[in-house]
């Protein structure tokens, strides 16, 4: 079994529960387009990562109740709410394998089945009665929405810097990785400590899961001209492999950044070749440390809580993340 | 002095503490894009009749803290974000006679800048620890989606009801007046009684203001051909005056609306053409005698409450909303 499937096994039961709300509440009496749309995302198979988190933190603290498992759908419905909105900004036509809400409808159904996901997801919350965990996840959404608006304005921007970048990171992707995580804690009424060690993990693990998307996105860290490599170089995102690589670039190389990213000017073999300078600096070999460094950080920011099997499960989840690229 | 301005006068000095919470919450530290698009709008000048709307029900309530200014402010967020949102499903250009933020920036800052408001708007009511409250406007939130989800399916559909387009109005509209009407009642604890009546105020005050905004996109009840007139029909939206007029269409006239409305094949006259069977069945009229009803109806709720100054404003208010159309 690898570390995610340990980590399933161990919360199986309320995984169950989970997965029951997420089907009913994402329902809608009045709008039957409502629950074609979510069906087809919800039911797409997504890893389910995060509500994981919540119900496994939770868990961990030793709480006995069920509202873990409103928190951990509320996790999931907001992730989805953002899948959605992104699909429509990045003007995506796959998600998962399969084409996207916003192809297959449009992207008014995208928008608007977004704001009922997200809606829903905090009726869920209320429904735990618990203010802090809902000013956590509230304060999660707000970050997020920033994150991307961030991302908006650096995207052809070739001065982005790494501390830009994981600014980004931090509120698109680590924010509900470690709300998702936190939110655990504080239903169960954890120790200050216990709350703040998971929301170290659910930050650093969220940091380095994002790392190793955009890695994937050239390939991983052998790089390799595959299908779905390069949407990232196609859409002028300022991800880390470019940042890096732009970091290393001579004078020629740095006109041929410019004339890709931040003019747009892309012809058949500029994949190839930004690739080829990737490689030549040892771009992607020193993004993949980078995000061995944070599945580290995660691992070790479990520290303060005692030894258990979930415990250890998340620690495996942080290496199994990564182990992703070689 | 209208009702309106009544009302403002009444609440002047809350709302100013209203206007700065608005003015500081709307900022974003990280992506500086965010207060540009948000200034764009919040500072074009709305009537800002919702947050009114709590506060005046919170001051009659005999509510003495700060929180209503919380709420208020809340409420006016996720109007903005809804806005925001509808501009992109709209493909709106124009908004309170400026270019829409979609128009300006692009689509994807309003999807996102709009999931901002949002996550902001939660975060302000987080701060009033009122989970009664919370649940109000998460629940309007969900509802208010739902609205817009079945908007979109009606659209082109000449088979809608009168029924069915009051619970799009109900959701898309009404939904955020009764529920800022009701919150500001429950956050000074008022009576069950008091609430309800302050709900069902707002429920009929948005039915009539909505159905209103629809009739003057017809130019209002005595049709006449201006501009701004006609978007709705342009777009093919199933309002009260079109439903109105295709339940008493004879067979030629069924085929002008399934042309113009259904296949969406318009040409130079169809508006005025649409407009003069509009005539010939009395039909704007009636629909203002409808919107005057629930106008009526607004005021009739408010029976259970104690003479005051502040009721008076919003029976004048439920008056001035219909007295727009003439």
């Amino acid at each position: 079994m690898s570390p995610f499937e340990q980590l399933q096994a161990l919360v199986a039961q309320d995984m169950d529960a989970v997965n029951t709300l997420i089907r009913t509440r994402m329902a809608s009496k009045h709008a039957p387009r409502i629950p074609e749309i979510t069906a087809h995302l919800v039911e797409a198979g997504g890893k389910r990562l995060r509500p994981l988190l919540t119900l496994a933190a939770a868990n961990m603290c030793g709480y006995q109740g069920t509202h873990h498992q409103l928190l951990a759908a509320t996790v999931e419905f907001i992730h989805t709410a953002t899948l959605l909105h992104d699909d429509v900004v990045d003007e995506s036509d796959k998600r998962r394998g399969r084409p996207t809400a916003n192809l297959l409808w449009d992207n008014k159904s995208s928008v608007l089945v977004g704001d009922y996901l997200f809606s829903r997801s905090f009726q869920l919350m209320v429904e735990t009665g618990n203010m802090k965990a809902l000013g956590i996840l509230a304060n999660a959404s707000a970050v997020i929405a920033e994150g991307e608006v961030l991302q908006l304005s650096t995207a052809q921007d070739l001065s982005t810097s790494e501390e830009t970048y994981l600014q980004v990171v931090r509120g698109k992707t680590a924010a509900l990785f470690s709300a998702a995580c936190e939110v655990g804690a504080v239903i169960a009424d954890a120790p200050e400590t216990h709350a703040n060690a998971l929301y170290a993990y659910g930050d650093a693990l969220g940091v380095a899961f994002q790392i190793v998307d955009d890695l994937l996105d050239f390939g991983g860290a052998t790089a390799t001209l595959g299908k779905n490599v390069g949407d990232d170089f196609r859409e002028r995102k300022l991800t880390l492999p470019i940042i890096l690589a732009v970091a290393k670039a001579d004078a020629s190389e740095r006109d041929f950044w410019k004339r890709t990213i931040e003019k747009g000017d892309q012809r058949t073999d500029d994949l190839a070749h930004a690739l080829r300078l990737m490689d030549s600096h040892g771009t992607l070999a020193e993004t993949r440390q980078k995000a061995l460094a944070w599945a580290e950080k995660a691992q070790q920011a479990l520290d303060p809580l005692p030894e258990s099997a979930l415990k250890s499960a998340l620690v495996g989840v942080a290496g199994f993340v990564v182990s992703r690229v070689v």
